[in-house]
């Protein structure tokens, strides 16, 4: 068993971190760490909050035994040399630091943006562009860790990017016009989403998530060549808002193609594509990575993100665009917080141990 | 004062319409009618659901005095000679057959598509299209009626429409592409949006609503040219979505133009155009017929619809696009029942009457 | 195997007999019905909205396999003389036609309150009053039928009738007060409650509830003796109220017992009767029947609806209450599609197979 | 015109200040102040959110425009000797000492529970218990101040005392069993309730909520002999809960009389009591004090919330009730962020204002 730390395990994608690595075959969590203010406290008391009493404990899955009463130490305890791996979900300012001292030691896959726009660190997606992990051995030794940072992409991109990787590769897609509707659950716990802002609402922005997904997608789906990541020459432009959902991102999609294309063809590819995936076989990876449903009504987020466990992006209302030249559009749902965060990021893990990185 | 009666009564867009009619200064509503089952009941009862209990009245003001003990009548009992307008908001099939009716003696303003697509049928929206007012006449003409048929757009069509209007005018946009998400009350009321659907959900599809938009859009923004509506050469192409919101539809647009164009000139292009639309003084008509709001978590569906009673369209986002080659982007609200609905339909109603159409 | 029917099938609580009886190691259901309007339609088509296409299963399970494909019947198709056991969730005023119709020649268990309250008719919850049972062989003999109709409580009776068990029996509990916030699916899908009416509100009404309650609750913990049941002598008021809750009737509730009780002493009263509650060792019966919380926040419907599959009644904020000579007062939360209806008549059908009544 | 500061006002209760005192004819707000961290802002600067970029305003009315450029001072700039008044919404244990200090100098009509418990510190509900204010001459005299502190109930009790006031009078209620259904608006904006608690949710709990209700009730109820407040003897019990529901709490109540009375005499009660209750003519009074709806779907908090902008107390579904020997029970709504708060302080303002005490 690879011995691993979580490093903000008291906040949302912290828990989830907890809940995907419950009974893991091949990853054992010896030590979880969070900010100074839940140090010393066992976990299910760090999630409590003060003022309310509420536990704040928001998955469907009740609180693995496993954690309940381990105790939530200060990051400073954390001895890296310990681990094999660190799955790191700070979001603070304070994340670049965490994740630098820990990388010097030892391998680190993290959730937050700190290193992901830098050139010689991949955004990997299991499936989506496994080459780009020869970067992790330009910036190993580039930096002189013995470890490195793994980041996942923006919980936003994840889906856009998994749905235009047969569309860049079959049909030379060059234009993507994105409008996401994202759930609560992604804008964390603490406090997260007040009630009294979302209730009968939609707030149409979400500060820097936009430049995030433009800048993401384009890396993610680009081309790893002579060391370096040469970005997809596509254009993204897209408009993010927030809307009263637990759980789970909608985007609404436009794309345009290099050549002509019908849905039918599209969903073959899609399908095709999702059959081939190389994630099969990892613990955590679901049946169907990428689901095309023929029910106009679907993607539904409610319905859609009990599907493998919040895995499988899933994609409805395929059909001709009438704007572009050659177009595709299409409406897509992504688990903000499973695929498209800390279960994503254990998947990520068992393909590096597969691979032989951790 | 003018006499009117209003058809379909008991539904959403027709309790608009009382309330919209309430204390007017020009119309007066002397009948009210709608389907048989409610017919020959007092207004407050025929909007009572039998099963429930629940008075299935959802707007925020209270029920206006003059129409409480008000008889519903049959749609059969109403004698159109004895009428100068009737509004109408039946939705069902038969809405047709009752507006061909009435039609033939007098002005029918109708919130249905039963009519919109006729080639001697205007789409009107005031401040929008108001040339367009001569292809009334050629109906008549056409059709042998004393009255005629004036259809309102579709809800979701309505804020676009009038977004574009000063950037077809002024930059010659031409491609749009466009996602909306809509509130429930645009779904109606019997049975309307079933709460088990919607809570903490998004049903990605309203069946016909696209092709709506679609034609109406471009046909709206067309030239009225030798008694015909040649229609806008634009591109339009959306995806429409339901979204657990009360009232007002958001829609997210990105807007190629001819040339290039910055957000500060398009606002400045939108605040002019608001300035100076031919809606003022109308006893309906905003203060603001177009607002550009620069605070950037602007619109908000449940502040934005408060803005004069529901009249206002809302811009935020002003941003450029990054896809088109000369590109915009921006969010809009639009109130759905306010705007998009009955009150625009008795703004219509101004407008023809002070232009002596009525 | 025993062959079963289920009657009602495409309402909420048909859903979830269908739910609940998928891979049953006991009974195999061999034909399903409903009203003509859905007759000879394949289940999956027959539970689509035609209007808005919207798929009408709210289960959080996918729709399983063996049913998807299966026809469903007009009710005349069946032929009780085929079955073992009829499960009917018909709500309408057809509902004890029905039931008479099948009884006569086969065990019926159902959902509606058509038979509830007649003298030779028990209200059984396994568990509760399993002695009851004996009225069953009364109302056949009564009768002349080889079947029998064995319905279920109310969905809001079921939960205060399992915790008023050990209450009751422990400490003489003679006056109930309670006020219920129930939950959307009580209300049913067809049209079930309208969006527009429970968004960020609360309806205090609900017709006839209130009368259920404390009819159906002295029935149930009453004692059956010669031949009769004699209701308990407990008084019972209360107030049922619908709040924008999907799953789940949270209960608060003040009892008035015959000798003072202390929190502490109920708590193991309460988890004594579970530990030995008789439906141990059935295929639906949950772990745990009752569980009292000691956290002060719950039961909360979001998350307890899941303990179990929604078969275990969930007791919180036991405490003594000051109005009362001897009072303790709590908040409950019982799963109203699960243990308080389609799942609990399962355990009923389980109860009374083990029995020798089917 | 009276000048008045407003210290807390970037809270939710603050908020609620800002508006009740927009064009108030007697009072003029000269100086805000709030925390430290928004000290030197501008109000609008103020009160929106650094991380989302949401404006923390949450009321459906615009933001006054006098208060949009004032700064906010500190508390410490605050001199009591500029001032006629002081409205006090501070929330946090410093609410005590910064009372105390003004309270030397000047009047303070708070919502805070600091002083709520004093024996010589009345709790005032305008129309309810106005010959309490004696008390507040005795306040003076014990603690040597030329101020005083007249703090407003829990939001919570306001309906409950208000409803109580003729049963108590008329019927010598003396059992009263009550179970809240709060909005989220109760607590508070920052952070306020978060969206991932509530949403499709019910929360058992709020800390204190039910002490304070029991205690104050009595308080409220009770008589002033002696120069002392004798509480009434009225027995309280009651459990409070979070709903998600914006505005307005609905509460259940069950009550003992000592007398039996039917629903119609307590209705004609309720009706008699507001129709010559002390308040009229002060400029935030309701037109209507509490209101008795034969409606039994009544009251609905998204509808009543609106009456008389949130000032009336709403009754509903009168009816007996079948526990105690002599009981009725109903459904009020009270608006907790209108009479139950801030504007309730200010009703309290203007009838001390006419009685000479400010």
């Amino acid at each position: 068993m690879k011995r691993v730390a979580i490093i903000g395990v008291t906040g949302a994608v912290g828990q989830e971190f907890v809940l995907s690595l419950n009974k893991h075959p091949w990853f054992e969590v010896k030590q979880i760490a969070a900010s100074e203010r839940s140090a010393k406290k066992k976990f299910v008391d760090a999630i409590r909050d003060p003022n309310s009493g509420i536990l704040k404990w928001h998955l469907r899955e009740p609180i693995p035994e496993y954690v309940k009463n381990m105790t939530v130490d200060a990051v400073d305890d954390i001895n890296p040399e310990n681990f094999d791996l660190i799955f790191s979900s700070v979001e603070s300012e304070a994340a670049r630091d965490i994740e630098t001292k820990f990388a010097k030691y030892v391998p680190v896959i993290s959730t937050s943006a700190a290193y992901r726009y830098e050139a010689d660190v991949p955004i990997l997606i299991p499936g989506i562009n496994d080459d780009h992990i020869g970067l992790l051995d330009i910036q190993r030794k580039n930096r002189g860790w013995k470890g490195f940072v793994a980041p996942l992409p923006n919980c936003t991109t994840t889906g856009l990017a998994i749905t235009m990787r047969p569309l860049l590769d079959q049909f030379g897609a060059q234009k993507i016009i994105m409008t996401s509707m994202q759930a609560m659950s992604g804008a964390g716990r603490s406090p997260g989403v007040s009630a009294l802002d979302i209730t009968d609402n939609i707030i149409p922005f979400i500060p820097k998530e936009e430049d995030k997904v433009r800048l993401e997608t384009g890396k993610i789906l680009g081309k790893f060549i002579d060391g370096k990541i040469d970005p997809a020459k596509m254009k993204v432009s897209c408009t993010c808002t927030r809307v009263p959902v637990l759980d789970g991102h909608t985007e609404t999609v436009f794309v345009e193609t290099a050549t002509h294309v019908d849905p039918e063809t599209v969903k073959k590819a899609m399908q095709d594509f999702s059959n081939n995936v190389s994630t099969m076989g990892l613990p955590s990876a679901p049946k169907e990575y990428l689901m095309v449903n023929d029910d106009p009504t679907r993607p539904q987020p409610r319905l859609d993100r009990e599907i493998n466990e919040g895995m499988t992006t899933v994609v409805g209302r395929l059909r001709e665009d009438t704007v572009f030249d050659n177009g595709i559009k299409y409406v897509l749902f992504s688990h903000n917080e499973k695929m498209g965060s800390a279960k994503g990021a254990v998947l990520l893990a068992e393909m590096l141990y597969k691979k032989g990185y951790i």
